[in-house]
């Protein structure tokens, strides 16, 4: 079907910090233990959909290791951006290339460090959307079913049924991260999704799409997809903006965006507590104690809840802590509690401030 | 005045693993972060009183860490113990061996892991005590000021005034380690002091008041005195027995114990809790943050109360914790609230237990 899956690895996932790093952010790790990174998993879930049509960008100080941690990422399958420029030159540029190599084409784009339970569930949403995507110059996004009225998702608006697809809706609006009584007050109308941040579009439309509201950004990545050498030259031009500010959310209001609501399992795995709450889900309901992400044998608790993550060989003593984060790597130990997980960020800044830049 | 200072040098220090380990107890350690271990701290303490008579009593194990601590411990100056028999055999055996050395000694025994802040007032009061044990066959115990209705320590009732001496009293009864709500009692009441098991004696005194619960104890103890090869035979031999129960306790209840009140300052650091509130009142009002027993460059807090001991030389965030106890040690990070710190004790079991005794 001519299905090419862009995957943007970008992104420090400073809330995992001491194990996410700016030098070994989140998708280069294995975060749910299943032995596979968060890039690679992403990878494994698109090949049946996507063969060998993959581009995935990042930045240059990565490149090398999502070579390794993808031996079977083909020729030409990885764009190095020069500086991190946000997710709309991220995916634009993939875009842009893919414009000019595949007329075809129909891409999805879907973030490195995600995680997904429920892979046909996910087949069947984004083959779907590759149907509208083809049928007709509109964007298509996947809407998650919310399990809780989350604060750091954004949510995508149901819009009126898409004439021909019973499966699918147009957009009414895409909405930012909400308060918690908003949150509460999506759930209870049942119309509210989750915003993953996963388009799928012909390359074309999403340049128009953009070009719309910023004709120099989208005349910008074609003259680069057009002579790559001037990649370097020209990348610093391009402005920071998310794609949902860019393209997704004028497309919505010009009512051109279709959403296939999905019934898969999701997170961004943005901070400690939502790592906890997914590997929990993942255990035995027999299971007490600590979740303890790694080599259990290092972790000794007495009446401790919460999430340990033993990197270093060390042994971890827990007496009495209630969902505590302790995350122990060689250079240094993070202790917090689940409900201060959001704040690790601040920890980051701090030491980055201080100038302890070297740890983060 | 021919006073013999006499330091029984043991006990794990369990409650404040994994800074203290079986291989190097609490009284080899800076737990308060002077420059000098607590058993330095303790010998420079008595030297104003005691010159050079000193007896260390210490496992045969910290014989050689003992003597590299005090390079002026004179010879003859320590006692190995091939095992550890409880405080009634290793301050017996110093007095064994001072009946025979130095027929006009009176010895004073002081543990060697524990903190005393007021050096004028601990000396006036040995002094007395010194007085008091030279003048009659008593045993004369220090009664430490109870600041505060202390569950962890031992309590001594005050009795009559001392005939012809105004600054000590008569030993009314030793009590144990009482309930919170006896502790309120005693602080009410205003007559109990805190039992620091200090005890100044006449060695022979000491011995034949031993002899009156258990004549065979004190004739091993003089037999070992006179035939010191005999020691590592006859040591095993000996009961484990605290010398408060052993002596000080039925000699109280023959009216044979005097006390001299003492103003000092007194803790015996039994676990993070109170090591914590130890270094608060030796910081300046103005500090935030928790307290840290180390380099506290290491240490890199938000909103976080308690007590850090980095000793592996890693850094260690905190981010939300109140009253926190992080210990990080090469091998091994404890990770618990002052709260719990008294359960320290259980997770050495749990470690000993599970094959994993290397670590305590």
């Amino acid at each position: 079907m001519s299905f090419w899956a862009v995957i943007p690895a970008g992104g420090a996932g400073t809330r995992l910090w001491p194990l996410s790093r700016s030098a070994a952010p989140k998708f280069l790790r294995d975060l749910t233990g299943s032995g596979r990174t968060l890039l690679q998993e992403t990878y494994d879930r698109l090949v049946p959909l996507a063969g060998d049509r993959f581009v995935i960008v990042t930045g240059a100080a990565h490149r090398e290791a999502v070579c390794e941690q993808l031996p079977g990422l083909p020729e030409g399958g990885l764009i190095a951006e020069p500086s991190g420029r946000d997710s709309m030159a991220a995916i634009g540029i993939a875009a842009a290339f893919l414009e000019r190599r595949d007329p075809d084409a129909v891409m999805g784009s879907f973030a490195a460090d995600h995680v997904i339970k429920g892979a046909p569930s996910f087949e069947s949403a984004v083959r779907t959307a590759v149907e509208i995507a083809r049928e007709r110059d509109w964007l298509v996004t996947l809407g998650i079913t919310p399990t809780f009225p989350s604060t750091a998702f954004g949510y995508i608006r149901e819009g009126e049924p898409l004439v021909g697809h019973d499966d699918a809706v147009v957009v009414g609006e895409f909405g930012e991260k909400p308060s918690a009584e908003v949150a509460e007050q999506y759930l209870a109308k049942g119309c509210y999704r989750w915003n993953a941040g996963m388009f799928v579009v012909r390359p074309r439309v999403l340049l128009d799409l953009l070009a719309d509201h910023d004709p120099e950004f989208a005349a910008t990545l074609r003259t680069i997809a057009a002579e790559p050498e001037r990649l370097a030259e020209l990348w610093e031009t391009l402005p920071k903006i998310a794609l949902d500010h860019a393209v997704a959310e004028p497309a919505a209001d010009a009512g051109r965006v279709a959403m296939v609501p999905a019934a898969f399992g999701w997170d961004d795995i943005g901070d400690f507590d939502s790592l906890a709450t997914l590997l929990e889900h993942a255990r035995t309901a027999a299971a007490s104690g600590p979740t303890i992400l790694g080599d259990a044998e290092l972790v000794h608790a007495i009446d401790s809840t919460g999430l340990v993550v033993p990197r270093s060989g060390r042994t971890i003593a827990l007496v009495g802590m209630e969902d505590v984060v302790v995350v122990d790597m060689e250079d240094a130990v993070l202790v917090t509690t689940r409900a201060h997980a959001q704040r690790v960020k601040q920890m980051v800044a701090g030491l980055q401030a201080g100038d302890r830049a070297d740890l983060t």
